[in-house]
């Protein structure tokens, strides 16, 4: 019994962020399929896939995200327990697809006794069953080395880089770290814009009370427009404090640029209130209406996932969406 | 340079149950370590021991509940996190304690394309780093063929028997298993307290569209003493529903026995307008305020976990503390 | 060098049924490769592959028996030796089918300090290198959850429930479970047929010394045909004590079926001389010429293996086999 | 709480070999643990360790024999059953003792698309839990890697070697190896005790068909003892159709020596009828009285196998059992 | 049997650099032991322990140095064959002591299809058989969670900033970064020893060919003694580089500090003919005499590695040596 | 989204041995990949493919030599490293091959405390992802067991005996092996060339100090042309000494033949000063200009690897390639 082998690919999404799963099924031109995602009364997660998926080729897409009356351990359960049903119907190779990737900043340890929670969630998805995964902008990109398995391991700065390039003059531009961990970042970003580099240092200035912590601006920010770059923004404070450093310093606008809008408790209202005159996220998370504030503009990253998902499903390169070049 | 190997215990909880764990350490003697549980802003975990683990024989208490504004998932990840931080420091043995094993009724592909989950938190459990599990009365005892490390399998049936004995008249009680699959665990307890037998059977009676669904009482309960006997209960339909059944069937009394009260949705109320005169629980799971109602009786597993603990920390023996018997 | 990839389907018998293997080869319409299978004078066994498998997709036949002058670890140990030989062989993907899975019943510790063999047979089969495991009626649902691979978990219920259809009167009937653990499968089975339920009840008398155990009918079964369900036979004691005491109870006709012929020791002399008119069995197991007396009838399982071994070939669904019903 | 580290060892065996296990705990002193061994009807096996092995350091010992109404795959399986049992019960380290290892002479593939069984002895011993193993004259050395784990491979020769010694005049004797593979093992042996060496050359002669072979002795054993060295006497087939050869060749008289005496089908006839004066076992293997014959002589191993658990126990160096040389 | 449980430290050294491992061993009181390490004729290694190492806390000292004939891998290899002996020899516990940890920059994928060969030596290490490792000032702390071990990463920190504020004036010093991504830590060592922060940036000027770079200091230096700060130096052209510009623009004197002096090809001519007045390396790797130029001032870790060695024992905090602060 | 499953094969070499894989090449009719290979100035390894190899059949060509100015650890890191980045560039199958397998000759503990670092090297691929492995007449036919992934293990044998049929007089012929332990390889090469047999005993004479080695040889060589046979010549002491006795014993001529030539050390010196006339090797390792002398002649293995090669690519039999016959 002999026979030609084909092969299918299957999309389908947790309950995160079933928009930006539906964009980039849209990009691919085919349906997600139906996981008949549950949750029984105590909580505890469930679901069943409506077709046959034996021999798929089966992308799972969840953000690990803590929206919509789901923790972000919800998030990160509903794609293990989807991947673990995969596995057990046969899934050719599976695929887990992690626009924000949950827990990535917890990828070493500070201190004594912590956890390395970021390793966690990579040997959690691999016990699951997961051959693959694909992420955006992860927060290190020695988190790629916390898995023995392939990791696509996309980046938002094209798209970025081209929506600067399109909305400000780079010759009056800096693109400033909100601390001295980001500088690197900053720098080659500021390199592909063709745009100058500064970053805010924090320190405790002589002769000070231990706690007491003042912050200056290292590099010349003064008539110049300033955006501030990271990779998510979460309580939106450090940004909002480099933004009216910056504006002290002289800056003639001041905008924010990061991949991950997490945006938890305050942020909204501290952006709402800050100096900063525009927000530019990606929807690597969902961004629910209560969020959607004048400043916050959203670029769309379905199109590189959905164009990473069909390279990994016909063989062809990733590097190349990225003309050759891949974030670290 | 050569010394004598000592060891020393340490115990501690995470967030979804710290009464439990205060009570077992109350029962050791010892205190509870501070494990410095923190949330971040968007969710994410934390937690750093406060003090030195290296060397340590490491208890980790965590129900999976879904109480105190966390999901099951939050507790089970919390637990996670805590496991991989006391391997990460060097403790020499972690034993996850799960009082309430969350998603044991996933244990097996009821149909096609299912996840089994409880096989997938054993997996995690053993990929965070645990080296040992305790956990009570298990939805089904083939859970601990799920790991490959030893599990302590306790059981709350010595406590609840010794209940009844003292409460109720055995020779005019009757074990009530609520559904088919319960009645060899009824029978097993029916025997231990010297009581008779009985079970509500639901069936499709002949001639009848698909759904519609009967249930009657299979053995005699019309004027005897009834306990409706499970491993949990959750929303507490079919207890309920089992209750009036049997009330109206000529039983005298009703009562519900659990060792897992999960009492999710609309469970408080359902049981403050059955017909059941007692629900007798233990407290593997939290009980909130709102949740205590005239009814609910609470016993205490505090004692058996907290003579496992000793005798895993001692190397003496855990199925002495039952007599010699384990729950299956 | 490019070329379009091809799989081809090769399927094996171990020595301990190969008549089964032999049905599922003409239902699919192939050949039974050659093992060369051979005993070494000690004992120890031996297999070589008298073609090439590479890239092969390769099935690996056998019930775990003792029959035919194997023991049951005899049978276990043969597919061990050829699922290793087909992985250093280079298959492409291995199936051990297993119609009967050995060490089913040890499926969890009944008891403290006893071993969970079934686990231990699962571990065996992954760490020889199946990739997949397809067997029939499982004693239970959970021995799934013991493998982290695929298990299409096959049931031989569609032909047990049409031959009962085909053969009896369902108005009249009762679907009786030999033990309290068999509840719920014979209720799910009566409900399919549209028959009455019941079942045995084991129990210590009051007052009686410890051992002593009696037993009663708890449903309705006076001028009944009555049909004992199990999952397997084996010395065939319970069932022949059950059918004494439905015919004591009033009962026409009783009838056992059950899916393992397992048939060990006393079992064919009881069967003999007991009261039940008909044994029905499937071919899971092999019945030897000396165990073919006239109450036991074989339906053929076969037809169901090669369908499953087809869709997994092919990747079609298995579970429609089933029209969407699996065991669980 | 803190306390002082203790180990205790407890001493089991299978039910291949009981008696060399019992000379085992003579030599410790020690009384063998009791593991409840059983079989069901079917032949599955079981075992209940009739004491809490908790912490305890526990040592199985098994030969994988085919004696006793076992076969060789019941020996390894009852081994494995009760090393699982024994990690289930929260033993704290096991090791497997397997005087004689089964499967050992399947180390590699003569022949394409074979297994490589003794390689998948040591992955189930492995997978079932086992922490190290001690194993008596290996068929090959290469099999100790065949293990993660520590092996002590302990060797029999020095036992052998005095008894030549005692029993010989080693300046008129020949070590003979009955085929060219054992040529190293017996100039080894003939080095310790001083004597000469030969072997057995099987060959296939100039223009004779293929399948004739012939046989030559390459050394000189004209006049001289001659002692046949191998590591185990399976079916002897080999052994006495060398010794009839050494005969021809002018051998004075000729003795067999050998470790492990499987013993097989027609080995005891063929010896008896051999031109063997006397043939050395040792007890790794059992021998039935139905094989006590004469000729056969056995040397006891439990001193040195008992000397080597005791090491283990108490962390003292096994290879000086040897003088500071291990077999290899 | 039950006795006491004791444990005992041996400290062994691979040929990279036995000096570092012999003050260690003055600091623990106690000798080096013996692995015989040989190298045969085609360069494959070989060791054999001296002494039994049965049960024993054995802790393996490499820096993985490309000096003294050996290449990087090379040390690597003879660490790992030491491991896998210390395991075979029933070592209980086996720490690598990794001073300098090789391929720690090679820590991520830069661009696509490259190795992280940093998690490469983590698998390495831990199949090999180590069960813990120390490591010095990880190249990025993310590399602990490439173990899923316990790993003590230790740091030079304490004794850099002791020696910095016993040589230099911090209040007119400044520590910078020779690269934008080293100015997190070239933050936290400014703040240590309450001194400014300054980077060199490097950047592609508006206009230019595309491989063109200039470069600027982002900072004050003018007029300051300025400290570059790395935690390697490896051929020494970009702190050279950094150390003309400082001069440049302004710096009074300037000083390199690194922890690992790798010291490749061309750096000591670099160095010698450099700007730098003083480098202050720490002895993770050797410096053998050819390296010794004036400029270089070495300081010893063995203090700091002997405690966590010590801590390691005896069950002790290790982050305390460092005041409860970690590098990260 | 359904489509056909192409696969396509990349072969790449490291630098230790590019000769061999080019010629593999030409005999594939493909070109070698380009893996950028590179060493940093403290001589770490790096390399980056050079096109995409996402879901591509890759084969990994390096022998595990120490010419070239690297040890034979660089060769095997060298591989490693390709290997991790094969797999993280989503290779779907990656093939190490090996014609040179580095130490198997350390295959099983001579003594205690030894490492098996035969073993720990095929752990090693397995870890850095290798999915199957290619040698060439490894060192014993064990170290297939070390993998639990398929190895196609390869022989020189038909090559060299189609050389010795074309060269002598295999009448007239002897096989002789320069010790004890290659009496069994000689054996069958000497039936498959039609040749007589012999081998060189070194032994300890009766009445001399412990040291003292003597050798004679047993077998008929007087007035015939001998091969020493081996798998490998390395320092080529034993092999001279050989050829010297043999030539003492009335050889007419002395050959020695061997699949590897790794002509350490001294070797070459010696094998030109030695009294053998012919050297007939294979390029399974590089020969550099300094070794070329005239004696030595290389056979290509070439062919026979890329036929494998060509094999494992399309599914086809390896064993056929040797006539249904591989090396054990």
């Amino acid at each position: 019994m002999e026979t030609v082998t084909t092969k299918r690919l299957h999309l389908y999404t947790g309950s995160s962020h079933p928009g930006l799963a539906g964009e980039i099924a849209d990009h691919l031109g085919i349906e997600l399929g139906d996981a008949n995602l549950r949750h029984f009364a105590n909580g505890e997660m469930h679901c069943r896939y409506g077709e046959s998926i034996r021999g798929a080729d089966v992308f799972i897409v969840q953000s690990h995200s803590g929206e919509a009356g789901q923790s972000v351990n919800d998030s990160l359960m509903e794609q293990l327990i989807m991947v673990d049903a995969a596995k057990r119907a046969s899934a050719k190779r599976i695929t887990a697809v992690c626009p924000f990737y949950g827990y990535s900043r917890q990828d070493r340890k500070a201190e004594g006794r912590e956890p390395i929670t970021a390793k966690l969630v990579a040997d959690m998805l691999t016990v699951a069953g997961a051959d693959r995964v694909v992420s955006v902008d992860l927060h290190s990109g020695q988190i790629q080395g916390f898995f023995d398995m392939p990791v696509d391991h996309l980046t938002a700065m094209p798209i970025q880089v081209d929506y600067l390039r399109a909305h400000t003059d780079p010759t009056n531009l800096v693109v400033v770290s909100p601390d001295s961990g980001g500088v690197k970042a900053a720098k080659r970003f500021a390199n592909e814009v063709g745009a100058d580099l500064a970053f805010v240092n924090k320190f405790r200035p002589q002769g000070m009370a231990n706690e007491a912590v003042a912050a200056n601006i290292i590099g010349e920010v003064d008539g110049r427009s300033c955006v501030l770059l990271d990779d998510m923004i979460d309580t939106a404070g450090t940004i909002c404090a480099a933004a009216d450093l910056l504006r002290e310093q002289g800056a003639l606008d001041v905008w924010a640029m990061a991949t991950h809008g997490v945006l938890s408790g305050p942020a909204i209202d501290r952006l709402k209130n800050s100096s900063l005159t525009k927000v530019v996220l990606t929807n690597t998370l969902p961004l629910p209406p209560s969020k959607q504030i004048p400043q916050i503009e959203q670029l769309s990253v379905a199109p590189i996932i959905g164009q990473a998902i069909e390279s990994v499903f016909d063989d062809s390169s990733v590097s190349e969406i990225f003309g050759g070049r891949n974030q670290s």
